[in-house]
Parts: structure tokens; C-alpha cells; sequence
């Protein structure tokens, strides 16, 4: 049986899905505020445990893509959310049985919600990236060599497109970016639907669940007056990488991404370093007075200092007081296939993966 | 009864054709070799007049999109032509009656014959432009208002996307630009269907025809050592604008077009003046010694001075002897709609439209 979502679920669900956006993703306020609005008026969305779903279901995987820098003009709403899932199921002639997020990362953890509180769906508590990652090909169901269509790519206005066939996955992404980058920057999608036993077999599961325990966890230390850092660190199982001051951000918005990097000042016992992150829409590669010493896939998160809360890429600014931390990958990403989409070299960056965590998960 | 073309009317069509283009459609030379190596092996084209069609029929509308330029080194075939017509025939549910061209200007005049090679269907004689164009709402289905949607844009390979809504022709023609300009700026698209009605109202009429009939009148003048220049002025209703020599070309691929300028020095009666064009893809805006002489809707078309054949904006070249002719435009690009579609300020050119041809058609 679905359970519901509760309240205060869709609070910590902010909490954890933005620092587990790596930078990107968008930041969840606006989508959480939807959803809270939602629920106030007495709307309540099912959570479906990806055991509960029937090898033949299908299941509709969504999002919103483009530059989070517009996500903070443009924002979204349920509608907008739903739209793609309706063209879809137009063009396929049946309906869904569930919807899922393509990432927990961001404003994201809260699309399927947006399109559950239009529909009446339940939520399948699972996604396809653990984290979050800017390019379609970059989630788990490409990884695991599944097909990458139909996909469908909506405006706020009355705007579709679908791709019915593509000869791969980039081929794909690069396409529906063009579109995305026509319609603003900012675009939901209805992406080539998934089984349930698809999503069983190559989904991240129960990340959803895992966003909120996450949440909660930093809010309990911050209620504690105890540091919502560590408390993040020791709840992620991950390790604090820098802390320091922002002395200078690079951003530019283009190709449809937010791309950019971020050099630090060190503050206590880092003073005298430097850190840099280069990002596109998410962090990608850390450097430490020039030398690599974290890349993707580990998840690198900037905290503010004081009260441990995500910053995204697109709100960096002069004089923030951030601690940089990894997180632990997922294994998908951290085998051969996983590193050839989304290690530092997807990204542009020459350097083998060396995952801060050590051996056992490099 | 549909007639089949006879092999000739290949070669005479294209004659006619690239003259409609008005230096834009991308050069049918590739596009006749086809359908000619079709007619060598045995097969036949058949050639359905509009009034041939029921009301209720639906006509697939088709074209090469894309920077004319590009079309020269990635050559089109049946299959590719066929490509979105199969698409939009699975998403619409049903088959074609016939098909017909977007434009008869350029290599689209052949389109609907390679389609109909792949396919059987009878090309429907008409268009809907009386010329080329570069952009989808130029067409007289979009000036009478007609929809834009579904719209299929195909690439060579196995990529498709299909536009079933948007809020507008000109949001559709970016959107497809945009996946036409990742697809290499070159993609075969299947329109908006038309139904019989829609055609025998709001097409161009026996464009076909009467471009076969203009490249018959100017391979007879060629035959009969006549001035081919002056055989297609008279067979076109046109005027002679201005004899020159190719001096320079600025030309630069963008945004999936081919745009630039043209410039001309005079010889034999206009030795001393010069004479400029502007191009999207088409001839735009002629001027003779820095004055606007004349702009679209008007055809401005470029002839070797001694062929008397059409020289296309991405084949002009510096040393070239050419003649300036202009050719009266449809009716419906002269309305008042039809000036805000396809008049000089449609292609940026801040001027009143006024017809080389006098008040009679202005």
C-alpha cells in the first residue's frame, strides 16, 4: 500500500534534495512551496515503495531541465509539470500507473510530486541519478543501455515537442537541449517511459526516502544547536573537504546550462589555501590550490558554514562563508559504464576519478 | 486521372524551379539525379492536378529545410524524403492520399517526386509559396491562417522529433530551426496535413506546371540560339534589373540559414553603377547605387548572363556574369497579411514593399 507524504516530509524532502543537488538541480523552494500549498489546502500525495510496483507497470519519469538561474524567474507549477506526462500519454494511447523523478537532486525531488497533486498518481519512491547531473544520458536507465525515447519536452506556454526516435542517447540530449534552449532555458519533460521492472532493476531506490532522513537529520542537529555540517557529514557518510570564504564566482548561462567556477579563500585551519569548483549546473571537479583532489561521480555539496543549508550554483556569492564536503557516490556510477557518462572526462575534464572516500569505492 | 511526368519534365522542372528560387530552395541538382535515376530504372511519377482532390483527402506537405549551403555536401535521397512522411503517417494513425511541396522554388520542387518515388503516392501539382522561402510561416497556409501543427523534422540517421502543439507559426519554425540546426542544418520535414479543401483554397496552383512550362520556354531559347535572360523575362512576366559581374560575396551559415550580400559591378548599359543584394537563404532586398529598387515579394532571381541559368546564393562566386531579373509574387504575398510574412521588414529590412512591376501589383 502507497503511504502519504506528511507535512513535514515535504520540508526535510527540501532540506535533503538540495544539498544532495550537488550545486544544481534548482533550488526545491519554489517547487516545495507548490507542494506545501498543496497540502494546506488538504491535497495529500502517495509515496509508492518500487516494490510495490508491478513488473508490467509503466511508469512516467519526469523533470524540469535548463538553467537553474531561470528556474528563479520562471517558476514552476503543477500544471506545467503535468503537461509533458499528458502528451505522452497522449502519443502512446494509455496512461501511467506511477510517476518518478529522473534525479533527487534540486527542484526535482519535487516534479513527480507537482505532477501527483495534478493527477492524483502516486510517487514512486526511487530516481535515476541518487543525485543530480545536468545531460538526460547521464541517468541510471542510459547507464544500463535502455532506450532513450519516446521523450516529451513542454513549455509554460503551449509548446511540445516530442522525439519519437533518436539514434542515441546523446543525439537526444542534444536535441531536446536546442528546444529546451528555445523555450527559455526552462523546460519539463516526459521521459521514454520505464517498467516497473526497469525501474526495480536500474533506478536508484528509496532515494526519496533517503532525501528526507537526510533532511531530518540536519534539522535535529540545527533544533540541537549541534553543527548542521557534521551533522550532514555523518549522516551522508561523507567528509568535510574545505571550509572557507567565496572570493570570486564565474556564471554564464549558456547552451541551455549554467555553467561557470567558484574560487575560495580558506578559513580556519584551511587558511592560506585556495579551493576551486568548476560546475555545469552541478560541481564537477575540486581543486585545492591547483591540485584535483575530489571530481564527479562523488557528490561535492557547498554548505553554508553556519547553517548547514545547500548552495546552489546559481546563488554563489562574494563573502559566503561555505564548507565544502563529499558525499558517496552511487556503485552505478562508480563502474566502468558509470565513469564513461559521468565522470570528469563527461564533464570535460582530463583526470581519472579518484574518489576522496578511498579504494573500497573507487 | 493523375498524369505521369515524363522524363523531360524532370530536367525542365529543375531548369524552372531553381529560377523560382530566387537564389534560395538549395540547388535541385542532386534532387533531379535522383528522380531521374528513378525514371532509368522504370519507375514513374505520377502528377494528381488539385482538382483531382476530394475535399476530405489529406496531403502530406513536405520539404528539405536547412542552410542550402550544407545541402551540397550531405545530398538528399527517397528514403530521407520519406522519412518524416512515415513518421507523421504513425502519429496521425492514418496514410497519405498524396503529397505536394511547401515550395517550388529550389530542390523542395523535387521533394514530393522523391517521396513519391519511395512511396507511390501522386504529387499533387501545387505548392504552398510560388517560390522559396526560408522560414514555415511564410507559407500561404500560415498567411490564411490555417495551423501549424503536427510538424515532423527528420535527420539523416535515425532521428526524428515530432511538434505536435505551439502557441504559434513563428515559436514553431524556432523550434524546428533549432533541431534542425543540431540535425547539421539540413532535416526533411512533413508539415501540417492539409486536406483537399485546404489545398484547392489556399495552395499555389499548378506551380508545378508552370515552372516545367518556364524551363521549357527557356531550353527552347537556348535551342534556338535566343537569349535564354530574355526568354525566361518573357515566359515569367519579369523585368531586367541589371547586367554586372560578380565583385564580392559575404556569406556565413548561421543559425540554419545561409545568409549574406551580393555585389555587382555594371557592364554593357549599366557599366559604372553597382547593384547589391541581401540573402536569407533567398534574395531579399536589391539596390542599385545604395537606392532600394526592389524587395521581396517581388522574386529576385540572378541568371548567367549567357546560360541564362540560376545562380544560387551558395554557388555565387566572384568573376561571375550575371543578370539581375525580377519576377512578379503571388497575390496573397501582396495582401496586407501576406506583406507582414513575407515583406522587407519580415527579413529586417526597414522599407515599403513596392513592386518593380508598378501600382497594378503593389
Amino acid at each position: 500500500m502507497p503511504r502519504f507524504l506528511d507535512a513535514e516530509e515535504l520540508d526535510l524532502l527540501a532540506i535533503g534534495a538540495w544539498i544532495l543537488g550537488t550545486g544544481g538541480g534548482g533550488s526545491p523552494y519554489a517547487s516545495h512551496l507548490v507542494a506545501r500549498h498543496f497540502y494546506e489546502d488538504g491535497g495529500r500525495i502517495a509515496l509508492l515503495d518500487p516494490d510495490e510496483l508491478a513488473d508490467d507497470d509503466v511508469v512516467a519519469v519526469v523533470s524540469t531541465m535548463g538553467a537553474p538561474l531561470v528556474f528563479q524567474e520562471r517558476m514552476t507549477d503543477a500544471a506545467f509539470a503535468l503537461k509533458p506526462v499528458r502528451v505522452m500519454e497522449a502519443f502512446r494511447g494509455r496512461p501511467f500507473r506511477a510517476v518518478m523523478t529522473v534525479e533527487i537532486g534540486g527542484c526535482n525531488a519535487f516534479q513527480p510530486l507537482l505532477v501527483a497533486a495534478a493527477s492524483g498518481l502516486p510517487v514512486v519512491d526511487a530516481d535515476a541519478m541518487g543525485r543530480a547531473y545536468p545531460e538526460a544520458q547521464m541517468q541510471t536507465f542510459s547507464i544500463a543501455g535502455l532506450g532513450m525515447v519516446p521523450h516529451v519536452v513542454s513549455d509554460i506556454r503551449d509548446n511540445d515537442v516530442i522525439i519519437p526516435t533518436a539514434s542515441g542517447w546523446h543525439e537526444m540530449e542534444r536535441v531536446r537541449r536546442r528546444v529546451c534552449t528555445e523555450y527559455g532555458s526552462v523546460a519539463t519533460t516526459c521521459q521514454a517511459p520505464r517498467t516497473g521492472a526497469e525501474v526495480k532493476r536500474h533506478a536508484v531506490l528509496r532515494s526519496l526516502s533517503q532525501a528526507i532522513a537526510l533532511g531530518r537529520e540536519v534539522r535535529r542537529a540545527k533544533m540541537a544547536h549541534e553543527d548542521p555540517v557534521e551533522a550532514t557529514v555523518a549522516a551522508g557518510g561523507g567528509k568535510r573537504l574545505f571550509t572557507g570564504k567565496v572570493m570570486d564566482v564565474q556564471r554564464h548561462t549558456t547552451e541551455g546550462f549554467l555553467r561557470g567556477s567558484l574560487n575560495l579563500a580558506g578559513l580556519g585551519e584551511d587558511a592560506g589555501a585556495s579551493f576551486d569548483i568548476a560546475f555545469q549546473n552541478e560541481f564537477t571537479i575540486g581543486r585545492r590550490d591547483g591540485a584535483v583532489i575530489v571530481t564527479t561521480p562523488d557528490l561535492i555539496c557547498v554548505l553554508d558554514s553556519i547553517s548547514g543549508e545547500a548552495i546552489g550554483t546559481e546563488s554563489l556569492r562574494y563573502g559566503q562563508r561555505v564548507t565544502v564536503i563529499a558525499l558517496p557516490s552511487q556503485p552505478i556510477h562508480r563502474s566502468a559504464e558509470g565513469l564513461r557518462h559521468v565522470g570528469p572526462r563527461a564533464f570535460g575534464h582530463d583526470v581519472e576519478f579518484r574518489s576522496v572516500f578511498g579504494e573500497e569505492l573507487a
